[in-house]
């Protein structure tokens, strides 16, 4: 089927997360009818891909990178021209590279989109050069300093919670009896409280904004912003770099 | 990429009905990390799938049949073994015979659930025999008698609201200002005060439940019931048939 440019979704990490950077596909189109929407593939292959976050900590896993190409395979397959990995935490160097060598090696005519980078593209266009941004994230992102990297990279600071509270953050997103990954309809009232606070804690400290840098956080916290405290969602903002990268003429304005 | 059962989901009829397919059939998956949940492909191609009931009505546009199989196709080949169309207009004679048609004739290694097929087995297996059940749908659905024909078939009483009512319903679906399909997120308060209102008369006339006989309808009245009329959710109840007929041991128990 030749359709022209497609939308690729690495679904599955975790389930709930794809769905919800095709919703926001959904929600920053130009459309007000079924056939102005674009064409979006979400292949969630859940069982196949290794935890990121343990491969990270514990490594004793196989690298997720593998199975994450074998579905962007799939998606090149099935028609999908630029794609996007709705998981923090898989961008971390050791399998995000690995990821991007194998689609360079592979002459798949995919596009593979950076989820941070366009985050970090977001924050320099939004706010002044010498404020501080919060993360949230995972463990895995955590400890390997993902954000932290890129911010520096970029020169932008960042404010990251102290290691109790990067525990607690990662139990709201993990927890098999509370946990966002376990409970996302809704989220319970423990996984939001603990999101809450580290927020309003990384305001108090002089965060300019918090990124909620697992893409399960924002499930927990849908709302743009927190006691005025203004949240970066990178699930938005990798929906609307995949407009912008195959039907940038049906992307609403930031305003809207 | 060898999995065994694959889900796939014909995606776009409309965009949203396919993310609430999705999200059902993680909702009814026993599952309390990513790994358990199950391998499901959503393709979203609504740009060149016709309206179905415009299609029906009118006839001024090419029969959905033809695209809707060319997904099921991109499907198959991606992995699907089991497939859903969360569009209850999709399923009118005309339309879906001649997909089932195309399917076994193309020798394809997927197999094509029918959703009111389901409703009406899940009708028999939980209320009594003399019952009435009301349907609220498109006009595409309701000119067509689809559930009424597919009722009378499984001597099950239905009720339909009255042909000004039929057409605020659609209009709730439809219209690009409050419509269903232009707003979802959230959906407006004069489309849910819409279905409210035709949901309460049907339960004034008698009947024992109301089907949501159209995917967007769920979005705008989201519970089970609404003043003690259970509702009926065709989309809930295919989700259930896809996992049933690929990972039977993972469907959620009804009581859950």
């Amino acid at each position: 089927m030749k359709t022209g440019n497609v939308i690729g979704i690495v679904g599955g990490v975790g389930p709930y997360a794809g769905l919800d950077l095709n919703r926001k596909i959904f929600d920053q189109t130009i459309a007000s009818s079924d056939q102005e929407h674009l064409p979006v593939i979400l292949a969630s292959f859940s069982a196949i891909i290794d935890d990121r976050t343990r491969y990270l900590l514990k490594g004793d896993v196989e690298n997720p990178a593998q199975k994450l190409f074998t579905v962007l395979e799939l998606l090149a397959a099935a028609g999908a021209t630029v794609a996007g990995i709705p998981c923090n935490t898989a961008h971390a160097e050791s399998i995000f590279e690995k990821i991007e060598k194998k689609v360079r090696g592979s002459g798949l005519d995919i596009r593979l989109l950076n989820m941070i980078s366009e985050v970090i593209d977001h924050i320099r266009s939004v706010f002044p050069k010498d404020v501080r941004i919060g993360v949230l994230s995972t463990m895995g992102t955590y400890k390997t300093g993902l954000y932290k990297q890129y911010m520096e990279e970029a020169e932008i600071g960042v404010l990251l919670p102290d290691k109790k509270q990067a525990e607690d953050i990662h139990l709201s997103i993990y927890d098999p009896g509370y946990g966002i990954k376990a409970r996302s309809n809704p989220v319970t009232k423990e996984a939001r409280q603990i999101v809450v606070n580290a927020v309003r804690e990384l305001g108090e400290r002089g965060a300019a904004a918090v990124v909620l840098g697992c893409t399960e956080l924002p499930m927990a916290l849908p709302s743009d912003s927190l006691d005025g405290i203004p949240l970066i969602d990178p699930a938005t903002i990798l929906a609307r770099a995949l407009i912008r990268e195959t039907y940038p003429e049906k992307l609403k304005s930031l305003l809207a």
